[in-house]
């Protein structure tokens, strides 16, 4: 059977040693059906695999067709955004517990590759944020976000930002922080700070205070096709996250704005795979039954 | 100033009786405008107001071209499904407190009137929910929702229900209820239920169920163009509403079913109307600080 | 080794047919320890466990010095109330997944009650609440209960409660609901509510609203040597539950008054026994980890 | 009138200037009702107000009977940890929002001192809690905190903490932090992270996690006789705060220990005062009312 695909890339977890022997038989896998196989540069390095050519994140997205990602869902937070802007698909492998968008279990991994690079899988798309820092009306950083962008203070102090929606003025909040977050991000730190679950498929961004110091805030869900701008009234030490990448110099005044990226990141999961079995699995939805249920 | 709109409709709070002078002021304010003016029927008996034609609901939407609605946003609720099945436009106009969705204080609605029948208004558009119950799959009660839809036991008991979207399973809920809710509807009983708030342009439902018997529920946002599907599996007396629509002898195995009404409510709101104006009025977000804020 | 013990009570889960040859397992255990056994009059019947006296609960209460309840936190619930009158300690036996306060699995049993038997047990003690219903200030109704008091609305509707401790005004609530809860119903119902988890040895109740219609409410917790007190101002149709006995015929202007019993209820538990080693296995607080821990 | 007191505290807001004229009164008030009165030190020299003796607060609480606090909540918590140790009583005056514990306004505080001081009050404990930080087994740091004992991680990263009490094994959290807080705090940073309200009459700490990595988390309510202690698992730049006392340089392995302290505060409130009062006025009771209430 003809693979869909042309060029796969492999990329490992970060610092991941022991995986050499679990990459060299995905990479024989796909090489016999015909697929060519690069490796991304720092998975080459840490793991000595060999005899692929090593690329870099961006190479990869120049070259490739379809990615997979070994590792958890850290590790595809920190690929996912380059591939999105070559637009390569992306498929998730999970060493261990599984993530929510690492959702193929390393048992089942030849099995299900096989499958998606005859043709045979559910594609599904997650929109990015991508935003920036205006100092001044100058713009000093922009980055993408897949999961959520979140500003805080420095250690254990109040944060009073001003947020705006499409220049209307939404609210002030005094919180310990301020989280954004896309659908994907909503089952990541968004939910700990008390927020709902957005499917994937609802085109909105979730606008959660971390711990807010007034009793009648809740987090709210605003189109995702708008521009949210955030103020920095007051602060000690602000910073601001984009997923993981950190900007920790920002100063009072400085404005934060959020926007839909143009690309979107692409899913590839096995055929059957389903968003509310995966939230089932990850939030213990079977198991977390209060007391007294079935009870006398 | 040649009215944009041909024929109003005038509709008052059920049951009201002081209104008729304002009903009257506004309905010669229109047609000094050169708006031909008819009376909901009931409004007619209750206020006394004689002199336009008292109409039905039904026929109101057949004959206007605006509807100018005094009351409460309960007022509202209960005649916006059918308006909006006829596509006529309606001015929310409170005596009281402002509402969410009426949202012209007496005091100014001549004002207001006047720039709206000119054609200076903001004009939005809710989604409605629209629904059915299944039984042996058969469809035995259909109705619409501009706020939500709810399902519950009699009298402090739990129900269970099995929820699906577009035939995906997504949970078991156990609880005392469970509710689905529109944007419109985030900002009432699911707000009071834990639900976050949804901005009227975010094409999602929101699902929350209703002091949930296990820890690990949260609020989900999915979005509007799927069909959701709520079997009671188990129940003592279960019962839903659609709004303030009411069916009570539901039977275990029913099927709840809620996808998107084709007709949507039209507001039209005075120039400079603003949705987080009005939440931040609503929900008291500049009163309710925390103590210690500005404390020392 | 000598019983501390003299009589032992055997209780089993209402309705339950098949457990007489584990009743019939532990009263032979007992009697060979030298206690005397009777047993619960329903469970007799129920089962048809034969050859010792079948009592009603009152009596049980009036002539044994300890209880063996098999069944589950409900079976516990229905009889702990009556023993506790009369200082009875109880030990709680589960058939099925381990309760909050029947907590001894089956398996162990016979080894667990050979130890209690002899004297090597953690006692605990929990407070109960004793309230009633004034209608024109008189008594028309008195419970104790181990869990909760719940005051509610018929179907759908909304109460409005003035809630007072020690004839201070706390609050009007208008909600669907109120719960007065005990330390120990702060994992039930209360717990489905939004209420904190309250250790057994704090001298507190727990008052959470249930759906509150106003953001800024929060659970309080109050001395449970105090008077609380209820009145109904509004409601459709208002009940009240003190735990499962439900009193439905309730008037607007009746006042719900909770204090704390003059009984305790007493737990007998195997050595080694820990409240939040209970918690943790009933709340499943090693498993529900967010998705993205020890990700990358 | 004879006052009950000999000699009285004044202590104003830090680096408050304009305050002169209003202490100045407020001291002619207790002189003329024949008590001797000294300042703080601090307040004397901001003020400028000469002409009574300035001590240091540890001074003020060897020499007086009773304190007048004029600032906000922040003030008499700066003041109060070390007055407690001598167990003088504390008023509180509020310029500005009357705080939960700076409840006297300024219009009233001649009236209101004339009475307090002539034995016409009411007097309320405040339990504290009192900590240490342990590394390998030495204290390394004590401190006692009327509101909260924090801990948390430096910016945006995650703590875990592993509680005791009474030397069981309540749980590991991981969270962006961890607050255990006296009921007095329960009203504070505690409420922002969903803690419930603690009556002051509840002999209980409030364990809070700040953003809990675990859905099934909630806040647990403990006896306030046991000893709580918290081991640092993992954190980045991990600090624990008193109160305002800030310790940064903790260790993983560290561990923080809390206790009741042996001395409590002491407020005198005038006549008529109520915790449930002040509870309604600082978290806007009977504003906050959802839309659609008292609709239609």
């Amino acid at each position: 059977m003809i693979s869909r695909f042309r060029h796969a890339a492999l990329i490992g977890k970060y610092q991941a040693r022991g995986m050499r022997p679990l990459l060299e038989e995905i990479a024989h896998l796909l090489t016999r059906r015909g697929l060519e196989v690069s490796v991304e540069i720092e998975t080459a390095h840490n793991t000595g695999l060999a005899g692929y050519p090593a690329l870099t994140p961006d190479e990869l997205g120049q070259t490739c067709d379809i990615a997979i990602v070994v590792g958890g869902d850290g590790t595809m937070l920190g690929i996912a955004r380059t591939l999105a802007r070559y637009g390569v698909p992306m498929v998730g492998v999970n060493q261990g517990r599984l993530g929510f968008i690492t959702d193929i279990p390393v048992a089942q991994v030849l099995h299900a590759l096989k499958a998606i690079v005859a043709g045979d899988y559910e594609e599904e798309h997650r929109a990015m944020l991508e935003g920036g820092v205006l100092r001044d009306g100058e713009s000093i950083y922009e980055a993408v976000a897949m999961n959520d962008v979140v500003l805080r203070s420095g250690t254990t102090s109040m944060v009073e930002l001003r947020v705006e929606v499409d220049d209307q003025f939404v609210a002030n909040f005094r919180a310990d922080g301020l989280i954004i977050s896309s659908p994907t991000g909503s089952t990541a730190y968004a939910l700990s700070a008390g927020g709902p679950i957005l499917h994937p498929g609802v085109a909105g961004w979730l606008i959660v205070p971390i711990a807010p110091h007034m009793l009648s805030n809740r987090p709210i869900v605003v189109p995702d096709n708008g521009r949210i701008s955030v103020e920095i009234v007051s602060a000690r030490e602000p910073s601001v996250n984009f997923d993981m990448q950190s900007l920790a110099s920002l100063l009072i005044g400085d404005r934060i704005t959020v926007r839909r990226s143009d690309h979107r990141v692409r899913f590839l999961h096995p055929r059957g795979w389903n968003y509310y079995a995966t939230l089932r699995r990850k939030l213990h939805w079977n198991e977390g039954a209060l007391p007294g249920d079935g009870g006398q």
